[in-house]
């Protein structure tokens, strides 16, 4: 086996399945220092509650955290799925060979101090790999924060909890090339509401490749949507080759990072990437019906509208309803901003509209149902839209400032949600008071933004969706 | 004086004066039921402690919340400084009339039924004009939510403090055209700790203009920067006679709504705005130095980031700090996509790094201070840049999440800040543990951010507001 190619001709994802549902774990660099990534490992296995067994390895202990500590992995009485692997650099080729011979089915190195260093660390790195080549198991890293996977407990994060939170489960898996951006976002996910159903931080890919675990994912039944960070793709001809059929079975969402020159030379430093030109990227992810955020929040914002509306949105026209004018004008120029279009009503439409709305109300797209509009009049609209074949989604804002608006729009929306499968899209803007409704809509799986610029931005994204299995 | 150019033959922004520093207020339109408007603006003067008399109109009661009722404000036995007019459209032309009449030096009309809704409101509106034309009182709206102004307690806002909260009093100036937004606005910058120094909306610009409003602003001691949401100037020679001189005292940061054409239409029909070509829009800003916000949550990022950087900054180079690797590519890419450089480090420079850096750290501009990142480390870097010529800002990504980061890294900021004068935007991304950090920096005078692209965007406000000057 070439070891240039050593991704590409072991690509198999289903080799992966010990990377998201070991039977057993081994922690090799368990520590018995609370401080040491080795101990916030083996504890998070611990307080997650990990069905299957779990063997520290570390030659100087006896237990660490009541667990019988083993001296090396080939030590375990019985073969190990998944090892975790975080020692020192000088020491981690070696652990590495012992996890070969011991046939240890998947590790994940934590270890950095390889390419990432320059010159001494590629050294380290061609090593590795004619050890990993050597062998059968599949490794993710090395120089990665590794695996978190709620439904299996796998936590490899060497973050404690309150410095970084878990998000809840849930159905988007998280997969980043950099493991302080994908921490970040987890972090925010948490705060969000929104379920990971796995986050993958890969690092070196000197084995599994960033396209081979977004395949595995694609193909889980916990995943409905991947979204991803990426700085350069390492194998171009397997991105090339697996995207298409990806996307048929899972949206993708990518987060290209290294789009300018300066970003690109920054990009080769930090993971030795070839970030490449831009415009290939944006082309190909084109082709490959890949979604592209363009910005961090677009990660967040996407993923939420993916969860809460599986089905995408079929055609390009929107409904707007507002009670700020202000608003349902930026609604537009977000909405033009997006190639989307704003709904045509028929006249007879715009008539019906005219009986529930005062007499100087707009009733075309978008509809302002005024400043003083209470939650019955909103619900009164979206009767009458509700099965418009004109329509393909609703951006509706909701601000909560006037006195009229109290909290019965969120019952108002929750029925409609469940009476219309169109896409719906709240905007909120504003603080506390509009906050606790915010969530409260969220919890009903009805995705609220905080400007009418990022709803449009998502209800593209959901456009793009239905799209994928088009053409 | 001819009708169509009423705001242009008054202009004189002396005589806003009694809009924000009145010494009586009339409310016309007073009401004792709680969930009148009449009602919660004359609460709103009361509660906030309004230090002149306050005098309320209402034929049908002798008193409310106190104070005596008048049955016109002709009544009131000394000249009214400022009159809050909300009334039923029906007889708001009279109540005008008897303002002028009673020579009042200013009035708020927050009353719709004008322009907005058609024929019918814009005979009332014409009418309207020829009053006020008749008279000295100079008049904001019809068809507006009013003034705040924390230094002289007015507040003509209709919404509740639970709905809507007051920012604090602080330097910058909010003038919007459409009432909602802002108010959604202002909502948020409560919630981000922003202090406003003035909030105008100032809806059909019946007399007073939006160029006149931010021209008194720009002149008020209290504000050091204007942030406006405008649809369309409504008199754009006013708007280019004006603005150039304007700018030069105080930077003005301007969000257009109507940019594309749907917008545009939508603008017509909420404020009768003509929102005009955008492109001219944009030529415009950028001949008056105005500094153009392309997104809601830049109004918000630029403002803070005046407010703590005043003098702005001086050139285009920015040092990046960052303990995550990914956030050193997406902050080369963010400032290549504003126009900003990466500042060259000069090998002396990076030298000196390389002795307080791991020595795989990246020393070229992005400073990895990487994943394992102390406070201490930190300031090593700080304390070798602050005084490099070759450096205008420091973007410094302080991500949060791993152990070694500590809560110290707040004192060591702040301290910087006092020892280094150029500008400091901090990215912090996260939830709760991050949050609490950001909110702490933000309480000294560093502006925090959560994404690298809104503080780079920042940045180059920074860099404009510097420019103002300059040709």
């Amino acid at each position: 086996m070439s070891l240039e190619t050593l991704s590409i001709d072991r690509y198999d994802p289903e080799t992966l399945e010990p990377f998201f549902n070991p039977e057993n774990v081994a922690v090799i660099g368990a520590s018995k220092d609370p401080h040491k990534f080795g101990h916030i490992i083996l504890r998070n296995f611990r307080e997650n509650g990990f069905d299957g067994d779990i063997y520290p390895v570390n030659p100087s202990e006896d237990e660490i955290l009541g667990y019988t500590a083993y001296e090396s992995v080939k030590d375990i009485p019985e073969q190990v799925d998944l090892a975790v692997i975080v020692v020192p650099p000088q020491v981690c080729n070696q652990v590495m060979q012992e996890c070969v011979d011991a046939e240890v089915k998947a590790a994940v190195i934590i270890t950095a101090g390889y390419k990432e260093i320059g010159e001494k660390g590629e050294k380290r790195e061609q090593e590795l790999k004619e050890i990993i080549a050597s062998g059968e198991t599949r490794v993710i890293g090395p120089n990665c924060v590794g695996v978190w996977r709620p439904y299996a407990k796998v936590d490899t994060l060497f973050m404690p909890e309150y410095k970084l939170q878990r998000p809840e489960a849930g159905s988007v898996a998280l997969v980043s090339q950099s493991g302080a951006f994908a921490s970040a976002l987890m972090d925010w996910n948490a705060e969000s509401g929104i379920g990971l159903s796995a986050f993958v931080s890969y690092g070196n890919q000197i084995d599994v490749s960033e396209v081979e675990i977004i395949d595995y994912l694609s193909r889980d039944e916990r995943t409905n949507a991947v979204s991803c960070y990426i700085e350069g793709v390492k194998h171009g001809e397997l991105f090339l080759e697996k995207m298409r059929d990806i996307t048929k079975r899972t949206p993708v969402i990518v987060y290209k990072a290294g789009k300018s020159q300066k970003g690109s030379q920054a990009a080769a430093s930090h993971t030795g990437s070839l970030a490449g030109a831009y415009n290939v990227y944006h082309g190909v992810f084109k082709q490959k019906k890949i979604i592209e955020a363009e910005s961090i929040e677009q990660i967040l914002d996407f993923s939420r509208g993916l969860v809460y509306n599986e089905q995408g949105m079929q055609g390009k026209n929107v409904a707007v309803i507002t009670n700020g004018g202000g608003f349902g004008v930026i609604s537009s120029d977000a909405l033009a901003s997006c190639g989307l279009n704003l709904a045509e009503l028929p006249n007879s439409v715009q008539d019906e509209l005219r009986e529930v709305l005062p007499f100087f109300a707009a009733t075309k797209n978008p509809v302002d149902v005024v400043g003083d509009a209470t939650p019955k009049r909103y619900s009164d609209v979206l009767n009458i839209l509700k099965d418009d074949e004109n329509i393909d989604a609703f951006l509706l804002i909701t601000l909560l400032q006037p006195v009229t608006l109290t909290s019965e729009i969120v019952d108002v929306l929750v029925d409609f949600k469940q009476a219309c499968d169109k896409p719906l899209t709240v905007v909120m803007s504003g603080s506390e008071y509009t906050t606790v409704h915010a969530s409260a809509l969220e919890k009903e799986g009805i995705p609220v933004y905080p400007t009418p610029e990022r709803a449009a931005a998502t209800l593209r994204a959901l456009y793009e969706t239905a799209q994928r299995n088009h053409t």
